[in-house]
């Protein structure tokens, strides 16, 4: 049985969770590290420089945070994201807040790490377009301040992809949001949440919402292997007028990484930690509204039909899962006194 | 007489000026603002917010700070500056750094005030494409946080671009490098600047690059009316290599706005203040190095050959100028709740 197989079958199980019985969780106020990646101060001044510099894209105007805009929601508010030379992709660019909370990266899972995921954009020739990961680091090898910044994280001269990856990854995993009025009301404070926001909680879990959106992160991912994607086939029920008004079947999903039919239309259960600020909505970003993205997951994931109510309740409770967002300083990106690194 | 002739005039009286008789300037810890618009602590809090906010681009990808990076030398890298859709314009971004000390803005003069520059490039087809400035004040009114931000800033409802002008205005007012290691050496510290430094700003002086580079902010525009532009021709001197090489007179500069075949090839002084962190050089970008930029200014506009220990003392001279750049907190981008502005 494929690891894939075994995330949606754990999924399924859940499914039997009422509101009563249902188990509601704050987010960490920290967010899990790898063994061989602990968070370090150092690592997350370095990381934070390199998410915002632009000039480890090929024309030196796309930077991480170009489509993973930590300013709003974690994303670019677009259907999908563009990229150098003004190439779009097909797909939305997924928020980065919270994303320290996935097993996997990418809509379809195919990186299973934050560091695996930094690297990868770098590279792409429609996101950042560098040829390879040797020029990306040729570039931050000129700059003086990098060589100061990379040996306070390392403590070496390296200055290697692994190492930006590390960082980068490291500042991602600062990228959190607990202390939500959500997270408030789990924890106690029973005025955290309104009237209309508890009926859209009790919604969420009777509703059968929670059978993937579980967990802290409502991302079905908290008690997951890191590495193992938690997948989900989107949309499970395809017989309604959603489906083509939106396109939803039409990106094979999984099965663009793996090639087998039966990844088709797999996605990874994105969080919907602040799914308020994160619009337009879904891997296409076809559907401009939450309310209308309420409307379609329940049709398409549980074939049901919800009362105007039920919508507005649902979007109230989505509403209580966003922010606070930390306050940051901005990074200064170091230069080469008198030239330019871009070609 | 034309407003130009007439700074052109005084630039050339300048010329006189040596080092043991030059006037060096600290620049001031505060740049001058209009009587209509002093900055205040609301304003620049809006200012800064809608500067970092791409949401006022067509595409959603672009905002001031695209181009003008405050987080680097307030410029982009790049020979000339990449807008929206991909698009490149013919000239390079200009610093935002100390351009509160500039008498206009662009590299031909042609926005009187900051005021009148922060909201040309909304509206200009190849950098935020923007149809007009109702749409963009339509997106920023979507936003409430944007609604408390303006009406802290200016007391009313209004929300119109004039205010968003005023706003970035004051913000970029806030972006000043006071106390370089040159202003400590004006100041008093006489080991602020070393031998070479001393050398190279002895230089700058006898060879007469203050006819034009005067002044605290080192643009010959301390001393002019706000509104005039202070513009010079480059090159003066087109009998020699670099022309050709680097194209420099093939950009018409303010004729380009006044028709005028007599503003042929004239630009506006720029700043030299962090001139060891802003390249490529000149208009277009076409000089990649500070070295090979203080050559080519010796020669088209001093018609002089310099030694390469000359060329150095210059650029060691032009690095005391570079910073200090003031920590910033980031801003937080208004959103609307469950949909995106962007069309």
């Amino acid at each position: 049985m494929k690891k894939s197989s075994i995330a949606i079958f754990a999924l399924m199980a859940t499914a039997m969770s009422t509101s009563q019985a249902y188990q509601w969780q704050a987010l960490p106020e920290k967010a899990p590290a790898p063994a061989d990646n602990p968070t370090t101060q150092a690592e997350v001044e370095l990381g934070k420089t390199l998410y915002f510099d632009p000039r480890i894209s090929s024309s030196g105007t796309v930077s991480c945070n170009s489509c993973h805009n930590v300013m709003e929601g974690g994303d670019d508010s677009r259907a999908n994201s563009v990229g150098v030379g003004g190439q779009t992709g097909g797909r939305g660019a997924p928020t980065v807040w919270n994303s320290a909370f996935h097993s996997t990266q990418f809509w379809d899972g195919r990186a299973s790490t934050l560091e695996d995921q930094a690297i990868g954009p770098m590279t792409n020739p429609i996101e950042m377009g560098m040829k390879n990961h040797d020029l990306v680091m040729k570039r931050v090898q000129k700059m003086d301040g990098y060589k100061t910044l990379f040996k306070k994280a390392f403590g070496d001269n390296k200055m290697s992809i692994d190492q930006a990856a590390k960082a980068i990854a490291a500042y991602e995993r600062t990228l959190i949001t607990p202390n939500s009025p959500f997270d408030h009301y789990v924890k106690g404070n029973k005025k955290a949440l309104n009237k209309q926001q508890l009926k859209g909680m009790s919604l969420f879990a009777d509703l059968g919402c929670v059978a993937c959106h579980s967990g802290p992160a409502f991302n079905g991912q908290a008690n997951v292997e890191p590495g193992t994607p938690v997948l989900m086939k989107f949309p499970t029920f395809a017989d309604n007028t959603y489906v083509k008004k939106y396109k939803l079947a039409e990106d094979k999903g999984r099965e663009e990484v793996t090639g087998k039919a039966e990844d088709n239309n797999l996605f990874r259960v994105p969080t919907l930690r602040n799914i308020a600020v994160t619009a337009p909505y879904f891997h296409n970003g076809t559907v401009r509204t939450l309310d209308e993205a309420v409307k379609v997951m329940a049709k398409t994931q549980l074939a049901k039909d919800l009362e105007n109510e039920e919508v507005k309740s649902l979007v109230a409770f989505l509403e209580s899962l966003t922010g606070p967002f930390p306050e940051q300083s901005m990074p200064r990106l170091p230069i080469t006194s008198g030239t330019t690194v871009i070609e």
